[in-house]
């Protein structure tokens, strides 16, 4: 580790905002030294409770979030808030306005709150927000909270690096909100039916019950209902009293252990995959890449038996 | 090529749905003899025009989708219809129940439909998805439309490999559909307001104005905004005009075969880093991977350095 990196990672460890920031961004921009800031902070990270939430558009999942910050804030536990917002791959910033907002409302030092959209990248997103989930987990953050629109396969990715994962429902959503709970479901540790002076709310209850009714968790658990009018700050306690008694859980079973290892079986592959992009990349080149689509767009190739050709090359010997 | 699959090809370009549903179900499972198919295949397709739909849940694409095959049936032409819902990551077939339906609609072999959701994989769906196109155009398919649910990134992957992009909206969507709706403007050669008999169809059109004067197309294109109300038909033969006239563009600027070509040098990088990862894969083994995640999760090993390490080693020389 160069001294630099050291010196860096002590700023972090004090609570500097600002290193901080510099170090998210670092990490999300795979701007020079992320790699090695990365080794650097991980042995620091583990410490702390990773929590995603999800939910579709509209559920109100920012104003919860911030609801549950204040809360922990409460209890002097300090906060990082990653807001991630998968629908927005090239513009990005949708989001942005709200976190503005929320950074105003905190000049609280113990809430650090980061936005993040996608870019266009090959599903790196997921792979990225576990990156900077990292950072605040290993700057001393007691709490990270991971919040993301909850409508396809990214959301999923993301909140599954999660410790405890929560799914917020809102009554009156359509047949096609349905199809959408559908993936949802099955990663919920907790369900949170937000909105729950509307009417529907108990109608949303019953069809999770009935869900639940068909699948049975491997490890025992049975994911409960917390019901929440996040204006209002209503049931934000018994959210964060849902919160620890999971967490209690997990302790006494072992199970966070075991959710860790499996995680980071599906991380190693994931982080290697990207790895074998970059191998992949440098070893076709920029004009050599461009020539070989033109020949495939034009047939006169055929991709399959070039992919094997390229990849039979790169075969190696070794073991870890 | 083995005699077996020449066979196979011959078959499934005389028109033959069994055999059809065969090939695809190879590819799409990466059965056992899919890569050779593909090989094979390739050579054959070319020939299709691939049109992409994408809109957000409850714009009625099924229904868009259902008129539009109909009229290219009237034109003798034939279809392959692929419906992709990324939306459901485990459980799957949520569509599977309008697919039914449509399956019984058409008695036509002229119309094949196939149904696919994403099943965990790793990114997987976009490249399958243009894998099972391969098979309908190389089986002879005049036109091939691909369906989706259009609310991330997996969707934009999905409708990117398409000649044509078609982008659905609907009247009276809110503010977080207009999130949903940043991702997908940049990607629609042809922009539809369907249920145009609804409120807010005026208000739509002046959005989507708004925003392409915002953002000009490298390529002088302008999209045009094609009102549909797809329940009763209502202007499926002016999308279908739409369509015509964007691929005369195409063809009298040269640009289908530059639009092939950036696809290609996507796809290409893409299939070698799935390739890679393979290799990668098999380096590791099921009881390695498992051993270092527990590592991993016990902080006892840095998963970036071990990364690193096994990318270097799957390093080769050689030229293509």
């Amino acid at each position: 580790m160069t001294y630099e990196i050291q010196a860096w990672i002590e700023q972090l460890r004090s609570g500097d905002a600002r290193v901080l920031a510099r170090a998210i961004s670092t990490v999300e921009n795979r701007a020079s030294g992320w790699s090695e800031l990365l080794k650097a902070l991980f042995p620091h990270s583990g410490k702390a409770r990773v929590i995603g939430l999800t939910g579709p558009p509209g559920a109100g999942k920012s104003t919860l979030v911030d609801h549950l910050a204040r809360l922990y804030r409460k209890e002097k536990r300090t906060v990082g808030i990653i807001a991630v917002d998968p629908t927005s791959p090239y513009t990005g910033g949708a989001i942005l306005g709200d976190r503005i907002r929320m950074q105003e409302h905190f000049s609280d030092p113990g809430i650090y709150i980061r936005s993040m959209a996608t870019r266009g990248s090959l599903g790196g997103l997921a792979r990225t927000t576990a990156d900077v989930a990292t950072v605040l987990d290993a700057s001393g953050r007691d709490i990270v909270l991971i919040e993301t629109v909850g409508v396809g396969q990214d959301e999923v990715d993301i909140v599954r690096l999660a410790d405890i994962t929560v799914v917020i429902l809102v009554p009156g959503m359509g047949d096609d909100v349905q199809t959408i709970k559908a993936g949802i479901m099955e990663i919920a540790d907790i369900f949170v039916i937000n909105k729950s002076d509307r009417e529907g709310a108990e109608r949303v209850e019953r069809e999770i019950r009935a869900l639940q009714s068909l699948a049975l968790r491997q490890d025992g658990w049975t994911p409960p209902i917390v019901k929440t009018v996040a204006s209002e700050g209503a049931g934000v306690s018994e959210l964060a009293a849902a919160i620890a008694e999971y967490e209690a859980y997990l302790q006494t079973e072992n199970l966070a252990l075991k959710k860790s290892v499996q995680n980071w079986q599906e991380r190693l592959v994931e982080m290697l995959r990207d790895a074998m992009l970059e191998n992949a990349r440098e070893q076709l080149g920029d004009g050599n890449l461009a020539r070989l689509a033109v020949e495939i767009a034009e047939h006169k190739r055929d991709p399959y038996t070039l992919v094997e050709e390229i990849a039979g090359r790169t075969k190696a010997g070794g073991s870890t």
